[in-house]
């Protein structure tokens, strides 16, 4: 089963692509989507469209999964990824039409086993899963390849109780 | 000059379109997109895509004129608010590229003097500039009639400026 996890953002966007196979997790690929500061966000969002569209395309994910907003106190930014957010959602749904969304706190669960885990811990379970020799960088790589990695042990336990 | 003013949310989503001639101001259609409750928000954003794009290709406008978010006290919705504009933004830039945007305070203002101004003053005067016989209904249509308005002399004023 191959999984895009999505970090979202209107600036950076996280996407990490792993296989699970019978053997472990797989790391595919793994980086970034920028949009240009200079361009008005209706042009960044159209970037971050076709960017992503084009990423779903070439990986052909078998489910897509992505980070819920943890809203912080920074409305005008918050605003700014809801509306990126909304346009992820759409690519998602457009392109795979299997999507699943996790909060912040159930990705930290997954993978640490503790929704109060520090980004350092993260990384270094991200690491370690995927059989990494280094942190993969940047920070929104290795959020969506941890929102990835929640979603192949959420998936194989709905597996086991299913089956 | 054709323009197309919208009102943004996830549940309903207003439409407005007027013609700004030298005679006036012309109403040429307006009405509201519904997506369904029982629907994901994903699917509902995917539903909301096609149906704005549709409408943006059929009524062909010079610019589009969307209301600002004004962020209330209820985060989730405001979450979910602002996904939905995010996927309006990505349709109107990419169907017509001529995007306008005004907050709720200048969208008052310009119908109305007030920045302050209450709902049935504002649906009293979109009334009066478009010559309607009633007030249209439902309030997301006429909110964005009024973001219409709003564009419609905003233009008017820098065209004076600037020639």
């Amino acid at each position: 089963m191959r999984i895009l996890g999505i970090d979202p953002g209107y600036a950076t966007i996280g996407y990490g692509i792993i296989d699970k196979t019978p053997r472990g997790l797989k790391t595919i690929d793994y980086g970034v989507i920028e949009t240009p500061k200079n361009e008005s966000i209706p042009v960044r969002l159209a970037i971050l469209n076709d960017a992503m569209s084009d990423i779903i395309r070439k990986c052909k994910p078998d489910a897509i999964s992505v980070e819920e907003l943890f809203f912080n106190t920074n409305i005008t930014t918050g605003i700014k990824v809801a509306q990126a957010r909304g346009v992820i959602l759409l690519c998602a749904i457009k392109e795979c039409g299997h999507l699943y969304e996790y909060t912040p706190l159930q990705i930290k669960q997954a993978l640490t086993g503790n929704g109060r885990a520090d980004k350092k811990q993260m990384q270094y379970m991200v690491k370690a899963f995927l059989g990494l020799s280094e942190e993969p960088k940047p920070d929104d790589a290795a959020d969506a390849l941890a929102a990835a990695i929640c979603h192949a042990h959420t998936a194989q336990y709905n597996q086991r109780v299913l089956n």
